[in-house]
């Protein structure tokens, strides 16, 4: 096979559902390479098929074996599969790799699946862009169903999870506090909550904890959270309570197989409700949202590094620490040197 | 005592160290009123004398224990501290207050002491941002030492805490994988290790995986972290390694008072440190390139609200959902109104 260096010849490889094509793809994303706008822009129309499902959870909830163990069920139905394993922040991919290894030898041989680690601590756009960016490549290279799974239980996790369609929640029990779960936000992002490990101690504790915070969260449709700081619309209302999704606490034993096809029915189920309650388009419009505060944020940056000169940075930066001048008159002098500039 | 409603009463009354006074213009950060500006440019030039102290660590480390009895170890001394604690996820003071109210008693009928908690979820300008503004108010109202505790260990925890001085990293035996720490990214802004709760078994190895980890990361000196994606300056090199700080792995059991005053004095050998090294002043400076950041960013938000009309947004969001257009016209479009509007 020669190699595919031109973009057209990518977005073809991508299209085609060529492995390497997709894969080089996604590493011109992670290596912020300029070529990444115009195979987005290549591959963009082609993309809005895929279900984007989004897990999140602490450490030691056993969330990479129930990714797993749910790619494998939905190759058993026929549906290709991609994972897309998110770690905002590692800066190396050692590890990661590693772990693709373990997942590869359990799924592999398989046309229809597709395993990816992404290491984008450090990446200009923010995690979030870049994970927005590699999903479409996915989307356009034809995956039916595409997981994300995100490590940690921080912000970026919980931005990451919320840009899918239906986002799972993994808990277990005995991980100590299950306030965790509010303090992170998850509660807000949730339309499944998954209680993995449930072989364990303390799991019909873990699940009345679950099951009482979504009963004081009166309603049961998730907030459309927004992170972004930009903040240009107002979203449109949710539907109405009438027609509104009930998160389930559901139990697994991901070792074991055990809970998978129920999770797998219930993000099935949710699928179908968002076609159906029209929640579909306002999440994508949402995520669309998002996506267009980080590209509109990155361009200003651009712009403001260019207009800019270093020595004139250095000379206010030094000027606010003599305390001559305060942050704000440093910050409106150098604004109006970029809407001076033109650029 | 008359109201203190306008901005200047509101300066002097924080600068004679009137409580109330800077109370109120706390709550005027918090809640983004627009006279924040003019009472930041008031008390500015007042500001810089505070040596200020980061304490992070993931949830049942036992940091606030840690954090009262620090500020206790500094009355003890005869040096005036404020504590901000500030939750980064968390859209409620009722949980914050109530720990407030815990603390003021053991610390209460003090004037010494000034403890506050701050509620910033959602904020405009960013958690990090409204963190800032505060400790301008607590610097100039006099307080030699301000200790910044955040909770949690994500993203924007790692921030807060970095903006300090001198950073503290909390860690406890038995809390799971000791990996947590490198995950999170707080080996590289501390300052200063602390492992609490030494009383319990695991202690040992805590302290040896943090060694471990110190030794692999050679050098000493912590990195100077930037999640602010404008990056307007390169920051200048670090000291000589020659001149450069060894981070102590110490021990303490909060709850007992015990290893306080050794924390006590690894933070003033920190803070003298800081001053002969001449790092105080790349600190602060790395430090306002990060608050500049934060207010051109702020600003250029500001302006984009104002120049592109909602309806134009509500309809580019539509045309790319229906992927009539991509994202990035959409967003150059957004961006080329702004540059027309001349704002």
């Amino acid at each position: 096979m020669r190699r595919q260096t031109s973009i057209p010849d990518l977005i073809t490889g991508i299209l085609n559902g060529n492995r390497l094509a997709l894969s080089r793809a996604i590493s011109h994303v992670e290596d912020e390479q300029i070529s990444t706008r115009s195979l987005l822009q290549g591959i963009y129309r082609h993309t809005g098929r895929a279900h984007l499902i989004g897990v999140t959870g602490a450490p030691g909830t056993g969330k990479s074996t129930l990714v797993t163990q749910l790619a494998r069920s939905y190759r058993q139905q026929g549906q290709s599969v991609a994972v897309l394993a998110v770690d905002p922040t590692s800066p190396f991919t050692g590890g990661a790799l590693l772990g693709d290894r373990v997942r590869m030898n359990q799924l592999s041989g398989d046309a229809g699946v597709f395993i990816r680690s992404m290491a984008t601590r450090g990446h200009l756009g923010g995690v979030a862009a870049a994970t927005a960016d590699v999903l479409l490549l996915l989307d356009a290279a034809g995956f039916e169903r595409i997981i994300v799974e995100t490590v940690g239980v921080g912000q970026a996790e919980v931005e990451i999870a919320s840009m899918a369609h239906t986002t799972v929640v993994v808990e277990a029990p005995g991980l100590g506090d299950e306030v965790q779960a509010i303090k992170a936000g998850v509660l807000e992002i949730a339309d499944i909550f998954v209680v993995n490990k449930a072989d364990r101690p303390g799991t019909e504790r873990t699940i009345s904890a679950l099951e009482m915070m979504l009963e004081q969260k009166h309603g049961g449709e998730r907030t459309l959270r927004h992170h972004g700081q930009v903040m240009i619309v107002t979203l449109p209302d949710p539907v109405p309570e009438t027609n509104s999704w009930q998160i389930p606490v559901l139990k697994s034993v991901a070792t074991a197989g055990e809970g998978i096809s129920t999770l797998h029915d219930a993000i099935e189920k949710h699928h179908t409700w968002l076609h159906n309650s029209g929640m579909l388009a306002i999440r994508e419009e949402a995520r669309i949202v998002h996506t267009l505060e980080a590209l509109i944020h990155t361009e200003l940056n651009r712009r403001l590094r260019i207009a800019v000169p270093a020595t004139m940075v250095a000379t206010l930066v030094t000027a606010v620490r003599k305390r001559t001048i305060d942050p704000h008159e440093a910050a409106a002098r150098m604004i109006e040197t970029i809407s001076n500039s033109n650029i």
